[in-house]
């Protein structure tokens, strides 16, 4: 009988992060497209737009005005999720019927002054800025007793909901810890507890021992599409060393984590030349005030494109209903983004 | 000190079909939006359609014919992301690597010959004859002896990665059950085995009773918006009494089904005055050749659309890493929509 083979045959692959599972469907490529095309993204921006929110000295929806700001800019979201001040409060009827009021806030962080750039046409010293701005704010934040959980996150180009394209992304803190970290903090407690090491460290060493799924290395980053990946181009960017949070880097790895978020965002622009959509989140420890040695900080990114850039992938009935499914193999994604050119395509 | 109102202050509310949280945050629907808007679907379509892959007559993709159809039609995929004839097989490196091969198939179903119809627009005699080929086809497909579950699937409207507006849907069966109705056996069984009744019938009774969130009721079937709802008007059809799969259904129980499915879509049409989108499918026992009296049959729809027919929810970075999050209550959906005409705003 024929051998099971990755590239050719459909099989389920195993998260263990989150425990769930992905059907990947290598076989499927084929299918022709004649549903929905996306408008591509707009190239060219000015330096500043007189009519962007986040552009320095300009006004903002709740009527404040951005100060004449350098580099990087933080402040708080005039339409936040969640707000600090609302009474606490609990509703249950019987077992089908909780809710619990949720107290935390939502922040915006410009990358850049610049209205035009985005992370992979920035220089690795101004990215270096906007990941000190999300240490001093995951300090900050985490602080507070009603914060138990930093989540920072990208969503970068409109089909990613994203309502301006002034490079940016948003902070939002809150009491509980949501549905996503709490499923991998139980994988990864589960998995400390028993081997005396972080998940993320024993599959990172396993990956580079390979190298078939890396993108970018450098001295003290990872940047790779994980063995489960669900969106086509999926990928995460791992510390080579278990860190529980970002606060716990140093100096260089500061600077690592800039350079694999500019080097693996370079080739995304490459990959259909185009500015990439994606959203993109850091998982790290819980500011709950404990040890957390069986966290491992990683940044996830989550592509929609499949085919083009005007072609995405549809996460919608049978994923929704049933469970994540891909096409292309992680492996030939992985190998597709690696033979691109280092060198943005806007600068050649 | 002020009190806890769900219609003002953020929350979470629980899933206990699934275990997970939702964030409600009621407050911002005040946000004003400048992103992304998303073409309205084209209203005007001809009964017959000579270049639609899923007319009677017309020539496939796989260039396959299809019969002169009169009322449903049952095809397998051309483009299967599931099928049969692979070899099994495992792969496993330690913990961190597990895959496994997967067989399964894909059918689609046409719902009507006609190209210009969808189920809101449709006859309940002739919705009743689609709810009687899934029927037909859960049995038939479970029957196998390599399919453990089957997914019946509605993707409506092209936001919906639904390629063809030619009313349609799907059926995938596979030798796994796949995340999504895995968590849900895992919650009703516990609930089962505690309370010798089905999670959903103990819930329906309680909707029933307070009438919140309930949009259309008949002698067998309930829509509602369910208390933990995600998508903005977000809905479910629940059986009154415990029906672990559609095969069991008396005949009128499936007229009633057909009946609380087209009355639900009317309402989501008349929304916005516009032929709604969203991604549908049935919930049910597995078809492992068990007795499963703790499932109970239920079809969540999942529509995109949030403030009008042109801007959606977006469900990224925040809800990608962290959590689901919607901003008005689900009380605010279901209130809305009941106040709808229930004629289709086409026929008035
Ligand atoms: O099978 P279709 O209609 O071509 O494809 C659509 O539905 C599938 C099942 O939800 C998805 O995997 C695809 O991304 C979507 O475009
Ligand atoms: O906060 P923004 O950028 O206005 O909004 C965007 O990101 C949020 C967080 O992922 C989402 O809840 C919104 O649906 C999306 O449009």
């Amino acid at each position: 009988m024929e051998q099971f083979e990755f590239t050719e045959h459909s099989h389920r692959r195993y998260n263990p992060l989150t425990g769930d599972w992905v059907l990947v469907s290598p076989h499927r490529t084929k299918r022709p497209w004649q549903g929905k095309v996306e408008k591509p993204a707009i190239e060219k921006r000015p330096e500043y737009d007189e009519k962007c929110y986040l552009c320095p000295g300009n006004e903002r929806a709740g009527g404040h005005n951005n100060p004449e700001y350098k580099d990087v800019f933080v402040f708080q979201n005039d339409f936040s999720a969640l707000v600090p001040d609302i009474p606490e409060g609990n509703y249950s009827n019987g077992e089908l019927f909780k809710a619990e009021s949720e107290r935390g806030f939502c922040k915006v962080i410009c990358f850049s002054p610049r209205h035009d750039l985005t992370i992979p046409e920035m220089e690795v010293t101004d990215i270096r800025k906007v990941v000190d701005l999300w240490c001093n704010e995951y300090q900050e934040i985490g602080a507070l007793d009603y914060i138990n959980h930093v989540q920072i996150f990208e969503n970068k180009g409109d089909i990613m909901g994203c309502s301006n394209p002034h490079p940016h992304g948003q902070i939002w803190g809150q009491y509980s810890v949501p549905v996503e970290p709490a499923k991998e903090a139980v994988m990864q407690k589960a998995y400390f507890d028993k081997h005396g090491k972080t998940l993320l460290e024993d599959y990172v060493a396993e990956e580079l021992m390979t190298g078939e799924r890396i993108l970018v290395e450098n001295d003290h980053f990872v940047a790779l599409v994980p063995f489960w990946a669900t969106w086509p181009f999926e990928a995460m960017i791992v510390s080579k060393c278990a860190v529980a949070n970002i606060t716990q880097l140093t100096e260089e790895e500061r600077t690592a984590l800039a350079d694999a978020y500019k080097k693996l965002t370079v080739m995304y622009d490459n990959l259909f030349e185009v500015s990439f959509p994606y959203s993109a989140g850091i998982h790290q420890a819980p500011t709950d005030g404990q040890e957390h040695p069986e966290w491992h900080l990683h940044m996830h990114f989550y592509p929609p494109l499949l085919r083009s850039a005007t072609v995405k992938k549809f996460m919608v009935g049978y994923e929704m209903m049933a469970n994540a499914q891909r096409d292309i193999t992680a492996e030939q994604a992985a190998q597709r983004l690696r033979d691109l050119p280092t060198v943005h395509y806007k600068a050649k």
